[in-house]
């Protein structure tokens, strides 16, 4: 299984009085993970929307704390496709200092339209470069 | 001059590792206690978009941070309308722990059209209940 | 098993692109929810850091989104101990939209010590209000 | 005058459910710059706080919304100084898509004790590292 890597700069804005990186931020830098993964396989979000008027939403996310992401850190955020459905994807996802991880999570994504937010197809396309690089 | 008052608890989210809330969630309290405000006011966001098809948006905005805002305290923000115009509304809102006021904002609003982000003006019945409390 | 409510009105601050609350938002919410249950037993989070040294942090985190939270809308988290060890509380937790469940969560948090981060014992007193309330 | 740039790329996390940026994250942004702009000059916010036990804080800022900036762009911030003061530093600060501004700010921050949060003085070291490219 391949991986994508993105790096992850900490500034104030993601940290809380505790000193350490606020509990909700890290499925921020995931989500940053995801995006540049899709525009690296040379998708991008606006360009589905207002081709196809779908939008990718989280519908399930399972995420461990393992040890504080810290104030100034420079990080990465790991992607890999573990799942490719008719509507949905799976990725198991880790923000890293070096090879230590510090958060993991397993994020579902669904395609939905976005006017009703239904579950829609992937197109064959679409899903044809998930698979290649998967 | 009238003034509206709206309460606002600190929660780890605000904060950030300085110990102290984040310098820019301190707009989002301003912005709580506009909605608040216009709530009061017996308009909502949602029933103007979906009616009228405007929205309000910041366009200048001028913060002074006098004394920093801690985890756990129990604030208010307090509201006062400076200035109608045409399709611009002009607030002076403070975060305040009891009287004594840790941030002080300047916030000028303008009415816009939610598709073309363009002025609107705002309607004679709206601007007769802001001027009525004013 | 008892259950504490918690109102959560939907700002802009929440919200993303997509029209509905952004994904990150929820756990914000439920946050508020578990500080909210913590002050109601008695216990405030400053307190405990002044006192004891302790905060808690989130360390594993399940949510599922099941319904999108919209903007302006008035909600409620809805938080219940499932259990309690040595060290680690674990809460079920559903934002609701009066009986309709949004997102649900199972948010297992740690005592820590608040300079090392490593776990620490929960004090029997504290433990004690825990267990009658679950 | 000279001036740094710092590339900003927009996620669904920086939006709200009007389709653009929300009013507060471009402080975020501008923080952002600040940050890679000290980072540039060699110093480092938590060797600053390890070795003087100083941190910079927002103590006045001003900023105008001229255009929205939308979801998936990629922007960069441009970040100047124009005063240094004997505890304080004025940024002009400017979200811009090529040469077009976004929003633009004037920032005041100041130098202060990590534990009192009283204004201390700047180290010539740092001021002569400032001056010299200002």
């Amino acid at each position: 299984m391949s991986s994508f890597s993105w790096p992850i700069r900490i500034y104030y804005e993601s940290t809380d009085a505790g000193g350490v990186v606020y509990h909700a931020e890290y499925l921020k830098f995931f989500e940053r993970g995801r995006s540049e993964w899709l525009r690296h396989l040379g998708f991008e979000h606006t360009q589905l929307k207002a081709e196809f008027g779908i939008i990718f939403v989280v519908r399930d996310l399972h995420i461990k704390y393992l040890q504080p992401a810290r104030f100034d850190e420079l990080l990465h955020v790991v992607t890999s496709l573990l799942e490719v459905g008719r509507s949905r994807l799976v990725f198991e996802q880790k923000l890293q200092r070096g090879d230590e991880v510090l958060t993991a999570a397993e994020v579902e994504v669904v395609s939905v339209d976005c006017e009703t937010f239904k579950p829609t197809t992937i197109s064959p396309t679409m899903k044809q470069h998930f698979l290649e690089i998967k």
